[in-house]
């Protein structure tokens, strides 16, 4: 029996978890009844089709050595089927949440929890505490309907919370075997990025080659957007998060527009890949997109993307517009090959050599380092000098990118004042829009794409299959339409050299410079960055006009026009 | 003929405005044509019925001598009367925006607008451009049907833009004089906060006295919320930005749940009054909540701030929490007596010392102020002494108090841990959340209220009123029963003495202590410091559930349990 919550002002009494402990406002409450459709091929008797053999992403070779049991294996399709395969088995089933949190996850897990509910009844649920540690220490949670029930439709990761630990060691798969084996687990579905996917194919893969029943299931999580391939067209969460920060952005547009004298630079999270700052921009139309793919094959330095933006703001005084709106990737300057010189060039300054006042160990900097050195604000040269983290390394990820490119662009447009070409005034305003995106409650769509996901990978750990990574497609189609299956992880594998050693790795999806959303951008960014066609897409996560419209991004990848 | 915008993808042609240039998302072309339920007193004919001779908030006798034509004059309500005033009368009106933005100014433009053509049928109204200067220099737009409706429930200012330029020389008023006569105006609407509803009694006063025609009613702008008093519940632009911040603050606190390892420091916009956190507290419940006023009214110091987040932080480890949520009002350092002596005294010796390097100016400050100072962390010490404005004056505005705060904390908690006072690993992140909120598209109420706002005005010139603020009550109760009338600007008054004279002011409405919405929070705080009783209210502007909600704080100021 489900608890009931209700609304602001009341709590509901029970001990079995801190959300039944807290209070909901009448949007979470009413997300929690919020229906769910299924596609069509989950709610009749299915079977399991088996495709080709694989291969993997890169270097079929390693990815062979590094997976001798799993290599090779076919990717799986659901297709209707009367007989089906069997209700009634009990399954015990293990499931964790790994790395960040992106929202849509604990629906994720009521898929999985509804799966073997609908069909195997009898089953068993757990829920690993705190990420894969959870597995390790045999830490859990028995999933009940009553447990799960104030986390549907729910943003965060709260229900069994989240860990960065990797079972990678002997010692530590040998803690995975000790759980399985203590639990009696059939399966485990792993909710994580590409690191996590590419661990939940090692542990699937030593499972399998010490004989265990246990199988392994992967589900593609991050709002970063960057775990995608034609199987699998979007991570859950990305939709959300934009949506959010869209929202936040068309506001800020509005403000600048009435405002007329700010240049709001707004930095958005994804630290790796710029799809979130590239999807914000095709909802919201900037003036100056930043994407990070694009400066890094154009090889930029940080004075071509300072000039760049004077250019953008010189011409902009021309036409009157003494404002705008500027969209910076969190991850920005490491796209920059020079930025990257610099800080390998400090790091082993600093390492080996004292830093006088005077400014004399400058002259161990490289000439292109030294000048991009001089060329940074006081205020980042001091952050790259002092904050450094534990191993005395430098701290890229601390640095304010937006904050370093408002001073950078003042410095040059104060520059071009002086010549006479430039006779606006220029005044910068920054945003960094992060925390607030990833924990938001999911949106329709990530809400039914996370439940599809759990309810799949349910059914393909009842169909025996191990290694896959839950797999929904055709999302362009109404819900009944997707398809689903599993995708064989090693097929998405490359091997790369780490620490001198050679690691399975799922490469990162970065923003493709060929790929139809960057080039929609490309088409249209000399028009918005001269004229202003700002939108403010409001609030559609749930209700209302466009909640149920699905962000461009994945429709343009579809090749649907967005 | 109102234009036909549409959804995201198509551009309208027009070159009436910008806004008929832009691309709406679907959310604003749905509000576009949101209904506005008006108060039913304005939905039939009525008169107005003048109250008793009002006096001023304080000094009556100084607001007497300012004010020798408006002083005592009654404030109007509007209520039924078949016979009504004459239908017919054409008007000439000007409205214009004045100071930072508000979600709604375009809705007390619509109901002035729809005012004239329901009721004053072929009258004029010019939209005064940039603010005040757009009266001096008689730059303006003729408001029409066309140029309206694409602003309609729409956020910014951007349909004549707003400015922050005062009529207050002789000088100034002669421009104004200059401009009403040359568009022989029978009234204008002041859209502003507590300075300009002064300002735009001032002008009243000055019309009146050089027996022009020219009425002035105001109406209460702004997010900040401190410009309300009994007959004026509360100044639009509030419940929005409100709203907006609460849903950033619920995800915020479904990360720091989910993830358990940060403490966020959310500043929100807010300089004068702490309205918006009190607000912002009461809709989401976070663990600690800094209200400027009791700063103040308690005395306390920067120190006893840090100890009193630090007191709750060491609690909540001791119950398991290395996570947490505070909301800090943008003003907060101005609300601490030895902050605002330092700054006095530093802008004192930077304007006559030598700042040596070796920090012997420092002995000019007085022991407490040196105190402090060294208290501070090194940044915020910088950022003082470096970061001056046009005057050489320190920029108070310019300390990220929240980035202060985390630093403070962190050092009282690292004392506290060799001590072994503290055992927990307190990681800060700050927030900062003001633009998005206050350009927001206007939530439910904002429209409805500012409507009402509008249409009042218009009713109030129409009456042949003048230095009334347009005042909408009963809020708690549904629209249909909304009174509606206008409140003697000079009622709302006292003097003060700035720059060496005796100037009129509204006083800004600060938080009570003695008020429901604190005492509320002050009666919560303690269980929501150490329990989690966090609310995400999720987006509730529009439509769904909550959508028609009102703030807390206007409910428990009318006596409404909110």
């Amino acid at each position: 029996m489900a608890p009931t919550l209700v609304a602001n002002g009341d709590t509901v009494k029970s001990s079995v978890t801190s959300r039944l402990a807290s209070v909901y406002s009448e949007v979470q409450n009413s997300r929690l009844d919020h229906a769910l459709p299924l596609p069509s091929v989950l709610k009749k008797p299915f079977k399991l089709v088996d495709g080709p053999r694989s291969s993997a992403a890169g270097n079929p070779d390693g990815i062979a050595k590094l997976f001798p049991c799993l290599f090779g294996q076919p990717s799986a399709m659901l297709v209707p089927e009367s007989a089906g395969f069997g209700l009634g088995q009990n399954l015990k089933i293990g499931v964790v949440l790994s790395g960040g949190q992106a929202p849509g996850g604990h629906n994720v897990i009521s898929g999985i929890f509804d799966y073997l509910q609908d069909r195997c009844k009898g089953s068993t649920l757990y829920g690993f505490k705190g990420g894969p540690a959870g597995i390790m220490k045999c830490k859990y949670v028995v999933l009940t309907s009553e447990y799960i029930y104030p986390y549907r439709n729910q943003g965060g990761f709260d229900m069994i919370c989240s860990g960065r630990d990797k079972i990678e060691t002997p010692e530590q798969f040998k803690q995975a075997e000790e759980t399985a084996l203590k639990l009696d687990l059939d399966g485990i579905v792993v909710i994580g990025g590409d690191d996590s996917n590419t661990n939940a194919c090692l542990l699937a893969e030593n499972f399998r080659s010490k004989n265990m029943k246990t199988h392994v299931i992967g589900c593609p999580k991050t709002i970063d957007g960057d775990l995608k391939c034609k199987e699998v067209p979007t991570s859950f969460g990305f939709d959300t998060a934009c949506k959010i920060y869209a929202e936040m952005i068309g506001n800020v547009m509005i403000d600048a527009r009435s405002t007329g004298k700010y240049y709001h630079f707004v930095r958005l999270m994804g630290r790796a890949a710029s799809h979130i700052t590239l999807e914000c921009a095709l909802q919201t139309h900037p003036n100056i997109t930043l994407i990070g793919e694009e400066v890094a094959a154009k090889k930029q330095t940080l004075k071509n993307v300072t000039d760049y933006i004077a250019d953008v703001i010189c011409k902009r005084v021309k036409l009157g517009y003494n404002y705008g709106v500027i969209l910076v990737p969190e991850g920005l300057i490491d796209f920059i090959p020079e930025v990257q010189l610099l800080i390998a060039e400090l790091n082993e300054i600093l390492a080996h050599d004292v830093v006088d006042e005077g400014g004399l160990w400058k002259k161990k900097l490289k000439d292109q380092s030294l000048q991009l050195f001089e060329l940074l604000p006081p205020a980042i040269q001091e952050q790259l000098m002092l904050e450094r983290d534990p191993h005395g390394n430098v701290q890229v990820a601390k640095i304010e990118t937006e904050k370093m490119l408002i001073q950078m662009v003042e410095t040059e447009l104060e520059q071009r004042k002086q010549k006479g070409a430039y006779k606006g005034q220029f005044k910068g305003q920054s945003h960094f829009f992060g925390y607030e995106g990833r924990c938001g409650l999911p949106s329709n769509f990530d809400s039914t794409y996370c439940y599809a996901l759990g309810y799949a990978a349910g059914a393909l750990l009842h169909g025996g299959k191990t290694g896959l990574i839950s797999s929904v497609g055709n999302l362009a189609a109404p819900v009944e339409k997707w398809t689903v299956g599993g995708t064989a992880l090693t097929s998405l594998m490359d091997v790369e050299r780490r620490h001198g050693k050679f690691k399975p790795v799922i490469k990162k999806a970065m923003v493709e410079l060929e790929g139809a959303p960057f080039k929609k951008l490309a088409s249209m960014r000399e028009e918005w960055a001269l004229k202003n066609r700002y939108i403010s897409p409001g609030p559609i996560q749930f209700v209302g006009p466009a909640s149920d419209s699905v962000n461009h991004t994945l429709l343009l990848e579809l090749g649907v026009q967005a």
